[in-house]
């Protein structure tokens, strides 16, 4: 077997995740250490580059054996020009070349994308959807991101943001979201949403076992709801059901083999799995029996490293 | 120029409608007859044998320049097989094998899709999107099809059902579909669905400068609509917005170049396209400028057997 491989690069606003992934999607080494964004792009490549340097020897692999680089990076993006836009979690990072700047750095080919759509694409290589068939995943952390895998290639669609699946509208006249929208998925169904939620009801008064003066996370509202607080039952069990709404309608635009759900509030794992399928269930049509297998993401945090050194390879061998 | 040529036959429940087109898609001959569904499938595909040996003689072809034959018909469908699985417009058509039937009586390679999606191609391949990129097509008749063209091909998901736009549900517990769920597109933004809720409102005694035993159809309550009934613009305004939700819903998920609305809602054309692009600009995101083009179908009542003439050649030149 060959030993070659590739870099997969997260980079995310709070950590910067980094691995060596072989041709199969095992990673051979890896790294996460806090994104220093506020030094900006030129010190997070040169980060970058120094971490590569540090990891390749550990596996006993030379740059040599280094096929391309692929980064999961926060958007919008210019995916033609290979550009950050700017995004939400890198203050000040504004039309940043970071393809580019990568390439510079390391002398390698770079593949940039959109952080959720590397995710998808690691789960579809080889992780909850590797038993084939196109894949649709929603990333539920501070927003909710998404990527849509298609006959084994991701979709950007005609301007480069196919799959923002966070911004699908399931309540007309819902809650404002800093899009400039009205009641998008990531208001009701993202880690950050639900906590928000909570701690709005309490400050208006609404009784719960929480207090919101504690740190709250979307964990710990799971888990009053699942000792019958009422309050943290009705959140979470709105925000499952919105997001079973989303995976019939993502049932009826893609009609994919699979829906991974990921991100933070994904690790509350059965609960969340359990709740959001019988919604769905309950929601979904009845004429035929094509509703997308609903998993967890497999790959966890490692699905975007993955993910981006699957892109990373996949672009070589389509040279 | 080759004279070569593909029928396309659009079956629907009402009407059979074929065409012969040439290879950059144009209609060189067509016919439109009554379906005679009752009388079976075989009688059907006889029907459309005599009309294609009819029509060829009209424009000096022979059956040696036909390459293939395209039919779009309601589903579901078995695309593998080539089957009808059952179709609510042609009663007791039970797991028909249509493209077999159709391949044996005419002796030519048969593609057999959804019409959704065959008018959805036409319009990518010659119409409304005939500028390029990624389309979703919506048709608005008795119910809401959908057809989704990427990168060219359509898709159709691991079932074979995708894009069934009609079904995304745009209202949580809003009005039940005969799909077994509720709050689905169809039942607001159908042009029976528009009837639908007028007479039901009349019934339930508003008023209306309509009377409900007169025949009503969507074109009449468009036009009371624009002459200030106020029952009639409501139901107007808000089939309108919900085909908008589903438009930026679409946007988020395919992120097209085009939608095009087409079936017989859209006949309503300029009042139903500056009603809908409002609403859509005031649901749409402020975050970047990637709306789709919306347009009205540019080939009407022809997309459906332009565009299975299209995918019968595209299949052909696949080979």
């Amino acid at each position: 077997m060959s030993n070659r491989a590739a870099i997969g690069i997260d980079l995310g606003g709070t950590n910067l995740k980094i691995a060596i992934v072989d041709e199969r999607g095992k990673i051979l080494a890896k790294r996460s250490q806090p994104t220093d964004a506020a030094r900006g792009p030129q010190h997070v490549v040169d980060q970058s580059a120094q971490v590569v340097a540090a990891l390749l020897p550990e596996v006993g692999i030379t740059y040599s054996n280094i096929v391309s680089v692929g980064v999961g990076t926060p958007g919008p993006l210019d995916l033609k020009k290979g550009f950050i836009l700017r995004a939400a979690n890198l203050p000040n990072w504004i039309q940043v070349p970071l393809r580019d700047m990568l390439t510079a750095r390391m002398n390698l080919p770079v593949v940039l994308d959109n952080d959720a759509n590397a995710a998808a694409y690691g789960e579809w290589w080889t992780g909850a959807g590797k038993a084939g068939g196109d894949l649709v995943m929603l990333t539920l952390g501070t927003g909710v991101g998404g990527g849509a895998i298609i006959n084994g290639k991701v979709l950007h669609g005609a301007y480069g943001n196919a799959a923002e699946l966070g911004h699908m509208i399931v309540v007309a006249d819902g809650l404002p979201c800093p899009c400039g929208q009205r009641g998008c998925l990531e208001q009701y169904s993202s880690a950050s949403g639900i906590v928000r939620r909570v701690e709005a009801a309490i400050r208006g008064g609404e009784h719960s076992s929480l207090c919101v003066s504690a740190p709250v996370d979307s964990e710990t509202v799971v888990k009053a709801a699942e000792q019958g607080d009422p309050l943290c039952e009705r959140i979470f069990d709105e925000a499952c059901r919105f997001l079973a709404i989303v995976c019939v309608n993502i049932q009826h635009a893609f009609n994919p083999a699979t829906i991974v759900l990921g991100g933070g509030f994904s690790g509350a794992g059965e609960a969340l799995l359990r709740r959001v399928r019988q919604h769905r269930d309950a929601e979904t049509w009845k004429l035929c029996d094509d509703a997308p297998d609903l998993r967890i993401s497999a790959l966890g945090a490692d699905a975007g490293v993955i993910g981006a050194a699957g892109l990373a390879l996949d672009a070589r061998a389509s040279k």
